[in-house]
């Protein structure tokens, strides 16, 4: 398979998300002493990435009928969330990590006190983004709000880091294993879906949004078995960043469960998991095959 | 002036938010190891405080006719942003602040790692408090997020950090003093009347936003230059944290432009001035008492 479809449809999406958060930040006051702090989330925001989250933010919501307009500033949004995370994941107290995508993380470039702020900043301007959405009815925009605060504090994505805080010193089983990606990136994946949905009129009850929301948390999980697989065996040129820090952290991944072949295995299952939950939604080809691209990534 | 009307207000008003604050999180998990990130965001939440925000959030709905259920949500969320920001601020790659409110800031007790994210939830959280508001019709719930959104993010509370982490290296002029203090703490006093007028059915337009908003303006910034005064001539007992830092750290205050008595009486201006801006608001009196309280407070 050559998913050529799913690489011009996600290129496409990061273009357009790049150009839709540029048109954000244009609205900011960014003169004077403001300006470095724009520079900063900038910096981390329009650094490259695969936008798996926008994109999936975007596609659920063309697959039910939304406009793009309508999804976008939730794909902004959980663009943001994602992205203050890896700055304050990368900081000295936290993984402390130089490297991110390829480029010297936020605090190498900017300092701590900014890159912390410029974390900060993110996390606020995806509510002031989310909120700001023209083009959904505003009774839908509560719902959408307090499922991206959910998904991303503590009883989701902040709730994954203390967990995977206090795992670096034990040995996690897999049970725990899979709620820590369950938390620590499960659930802004799974919002991601569930706010195309939103943007498409389909609240999280509907049979659509279950159906997403359950491709979502598989797509997920595997997304995380294929990363500990890469940070063993994968080409860090390719990658972008530091490998084996796992191995050398001695960390609890899929690859103590299972060895290289069974990951790739547990991972495939995830993504036939994945497939069959959104079989009956019609245009969904393009979820499917990020599905499958997901799990034949190299990086 | 004894201000036992005020001082009983502001008592009952911190009771009622800290109940409705632990009640907001019984709502969490907060088992196995996401019992530490709830503590750590408890610890400062609940460490006492004047409460001044959520006072002004729940006072203003009353006064224009709100319930305080409608109006408690933002208070709390006013709240767990301003305290966010305390906890950040104190971090060491920022103002490296041991104590806060009279005990150990939330990075001596629970480590830095655990202070920002602690950080990060309470962030997080406020949104979610915000945007879970049954009481607000669900057309006013976007104005209320955009609003707070947009006095916390980079064109208002963090820009201030930012402005202030920038004039730490050259003497600001008055104007940018003004402006530093507008975008610190400015702009959440003035979102926390806005968000009582929202609560309460009126829009940031009508004349009576106009005028609680220009009254929180005035008393915050005579809150300010009240802080500087006491950061010179307080009693470290009583006000409970660390004096004189501003003349050690040859910050810009407004002692840089005023003596003593000259501080005072542009405190008292701006007070004047914040009770003549909500004279014709009927019902107004706990709000008149408070900026003449805060004028004269020793902590």
């Amino acid at each position: 398979m050559s998913f050529e479809n799913i690489k011009i449809a996600l290129a496409e999406n990061s273009l357009a998300t790049e150009a839709a958060l540029e048109e954000f930040f244009k609205g900011k006051n960014s003169s004077g002493s403001l300006e470095i702090i724009i520079s900063a989330e900038k910096y981390s925001l329009l650094g490259g990435g695969k936008r798996i989250r926008p994109f999936l933010v975007n596609e659920v919501a063309r697959v039910l009928g939304a406009s793009l307009e309508a999804s976008m500033p939730f794909a902004m949004a959980v663009e943001m969330i994602h992205t203050y995370s890896l700055i304050h994941d990368d900081l000295p107290c936290m993984d402390n990590d130089d490297f991110r995508r390829g480029k010297p993380s936020n605090h190498r470039v900017y300092g701590e006190a900014y890159a912390m702020l410029a974390g900060d900043a993110l996390l606020t301007n995806a509510f002031l983004a989310a909120a700001s959405n023209k083009n959904v009815d505003t009774s839908y925009l509560s719902a959408a709000i307090t499922a991206l605060s959910d998904a991303a504090g503590d009883d989701g994505m902040i709730g994954g880091q203390v967990t995977d805080l206090e795992g670096e010193e034990k040995k996690l089983t897999f049970e725990e294993l899979l709620r820590l990606h369950s938390l620590k990136t499960g659930k802004m994946i799974e919002v991601s879906a569930l706010l195309g949905c939103i943007a498409a009129g389909y609240s999280a009850k509907t049979k659509e949004a279950r159906a997403v929301c359950a491709y979502a948390r598989n797509i997920g999980l595997a997304f995380q078995a294929i990363d500990d697989l890469l940070d063993l065996i994968g080409d860090e040129a390719i990658v972008g960043k530091t490998l084996s820090s796992d191995a050398e952290n001695q960390k609890t991944t899929f690859l103590s469960f299972f060895d290289i072949e069974g990951v790739r295995d547990y991972a495939k299952r995830l993504t036939e998991d994945a497939i069959s939950e959104i079989s009956e939604i019609e245009g969904s080809e393009l979820l499917r095959e990020l599905a499958l691209y997901l799990l034949e990534r190299d990086k």
